[in-house]
């Protein structure tokens, strides 16, 4: 077995992907093995008692909106007897940002990879704010929820349909000539997806009223097209996965107690740690004091050789999440060490439009004593508050040492 | 009369001036001293005889569109004969991309600067290929220029006026941290306008099939957001025009011909000299044999310190302009030696979010020797072609010499 042939398979199979979104449907409907009783999150497996505070929050918000549950309370309870379960989003060709609770009834994205035919979903974008994937679940969060799901989401299909499906690779190539690094940053890429959807909303919506308001929901929102990237991301590094000797990490995420890693030729074995807590700007009257631990799917971005990896590319965002724009070319610089290929597709014009680096091999992180770098949001540590920052993080160093463990005891090598 | 003064008054009314896009008329109605039989133009003063191909074709389409000549050389007896005026757009408040005709039925952008009070005003953008500005004037071209006046604009004008105005300057200053320069590059800034527009266009358009054909044309239109820019660059040039004793530049602008550039402290006069070919990268089947002089008001987005000046924030932009991300980098730090402020309010990430080179010094021009650096498109040298390439150029020198001889004689000094 040949390790740099198996990676150099895995990273082509990830760069060769071309995830396009093809529709919206209900989760219960279009996520396979998806359940009226199961709960989609964040990260690898998790129970209640080691959930963190966003996470219990979303799960509690999530039940509140299929109208298993009224409090936190009462969803605890239907998910320690197991009357609810819990699974990773991961199991189910799925992904969500922070906390990712996605549940039964949940509009999702569709996304198709045109390459290799893979399938995944991501439910849809809240915007800022008091929002469920951050731990929030008042009523306003439910309120919001439930127009997603029942005013934005049929319009959105439509239009998305009309539209023939949106190539999210060719979006996200365009958005890092835009300033954009796909995670933290997506400015560019929610307007992209704005241009794109449009027309075909003003000309399928039959009530004028409601065009303008989704119109504006997806304009006013700079991560509108996260969860659509997040889900192409999912396929692209779905497309890398299972290769035979392969040493590329295929899945990063945060499920807000442990920061999980997959790794192409170790099939579904999850190798976790605690997760650390992002260093970041705060919103006002908050610090660092009352952030909780890293949390989140959206990590799948630097999977697949964006976000951080791609900070070259995104010097403004330097104003929400810290630092100088030289340290978002340092971050980029410093991932090349860690990356097996420079992508093929994203480039990043401030380094001569050099690929972004991609395919983290555990190999490297292992020999360099790198970790990967990671743009990620920052919730509060308590159930209900939401989001109060965004930041920087890296996972733990013990995920790596894990994975190559057990790589050299399956390979024997 | 101290001349830094005169020179920091000068450019802080360039810097405090706010264009607001405001709403959309018809030239005739609401540009100063428009007139039926009158024709503005880019640039200084320019005859029929002296004029370039493009300028003389677009002079044609635009007479061919009010209905008053149906060929080159009608429109040439027009002109000559005195029956239809040419005057510069510069003279009207108005400012017009390339050959810049503007004719009375024509719909036009309102830019008001809400600090100072300043009107400004600009034709609508028609996207590539065969277009008027570029002196095409065949029966494509009329009919695009047609639908953009009796449907594209009252839908445009409904929408501007329920949103209530439209920042240009925040606009402006958000899309220089997404990879526009604001003048050859407005991919960021186009689709700011879109998303701005968009859901006052759905909510008042009463047809949703137009609805989508006008969502489309702005959003595939990379440019669409160009000729309010121009306008809202003009408010700002103008607003820092006048100031007794100020050497700072506050017009620059080509017919074709001559490169024209007018001083803040020297009234209306303008100094010009014969322009130079742009350097660049040709569409393909054409080559710099093919292209005419420079070309066009929106030299104006230079004169306010965006365009070429702004070129080290747009790197992608070398694709299309020729160069090397280094070069644009280059371009930025060369211009800060003729300028004399940097902005306040348009700042570029790639420097450390340090503000754009602004406010031209003749002084600094004659004194280090270098002058302007220009984006620009290139038009094909005959009447009817349209355009060929985009690239950089340079005004002549001899204008900024004529010039500070101006000053001197004025002055005394």
């Amino acid at each position: 077995m040949n390790i740099e042939q198996a990676n150099q398979q895995a990273v082509d199979r990830m760069m060769e992907a071309r995830p396009v979104l093809v529709g919206i449907g209900t989760a219960r409907d279009v996520i396979p093995g998806m359940q009226d009783n199961l709960l989609l999150h964040a990260g690898a497996p998790i129970t209640w008692e080691r959930a963190s505070g966003p996470m219990r929050g979303a799960i509690t918000g999530a039940l509140i909106l299929e109208g298993k549950a009224s409090s936190e309370a009462e969803a605890q309870q239907l998910v320690e007897s197991g009357e609810i379960k819990l699974e990773p989003c991961h199991h189910h060709n799925a992904v969500g940002p922070m906390a990712g609770a996605t549940s039964a009834s949940m509009a999702v994205y569709i996304i198709e990879d045109k390459t290799y035919g893979g399938m995944a979903y991501s439910n849809l974008n809240e915007g800022y704010g008091k929002v469920l994937r951050y731990g929030a679940y008042s009523e306003e969060v439910i309120s919001r929820l439930t127009w997603m799901n029942e005013t934005m989401a049929p319009v959105l299909k439509a239009a998305i349909e009309a539209s023939g499906g949106i190539d999210i690779k060719a979006l996200l190539a365009e958005a890092l000539h835009m300033g954009d690094e796909g995670h933290n940053r997506n400015k560019a890429g929610s307007i992209l997806f704005l241009k794109a959807l449009a027309p075909h909303i003003a000309r399928t919506c039959g009530d004028s009223n409601v065009a303008g308001d989704v119109l504006q929901a997806i304009g006013d929102n700079a991560l509108s097209v996260l969860n659509p990237v997040m889900a192409a991301g999912k396929a692209m590094a779905d497309a890398a996965h299972g290769i035979e000797g392969s040493t590329i990490v295929s899945t990063m995420a945060r499920n807000g107690t442990d920061f999980g890693i997959r790794v192409s030729g170790l099939g579904d074995q999850w190798f976790t740690a605690p997760v650390a807590t992002p260093q970041g700007l705060y919103f006002p009257n908050f610090s660092a004091d009352d952030a909780s631990g890293d949390i989140g799917d959206s990590t799948i971005t630097e999977t697949v050789g964006i976000g951080g990896f791609a900070m070259a590319a995104a010097p403004a965002i330097v104003t929400f999440v810290s630092g100088t724009p030289k340290d978002a070319i340092n971050t980029t610089m410093e991932m090349y060490e860690i990356n097996f290929a420079e992508h093929k597709y994203f480039t990043m014009p401030q380094l001569d439009f050099r690929g972004t680096p991609t395919g983290i091999d555990i190999r490297k992180v292992i020999e360099t004593g790198i970790t990967p770098r990671v743009n990620t949001g920052i919730a509060h540590k308590e159930a209900g508050v939401g989001q109060i920052g965004a930041g920087l993080v890296r996972p733990p160093m013990a995920c790596f040492e894990q994975a190559l463990i057990a790589y050299a005891e399956k390979y024997g090598i």
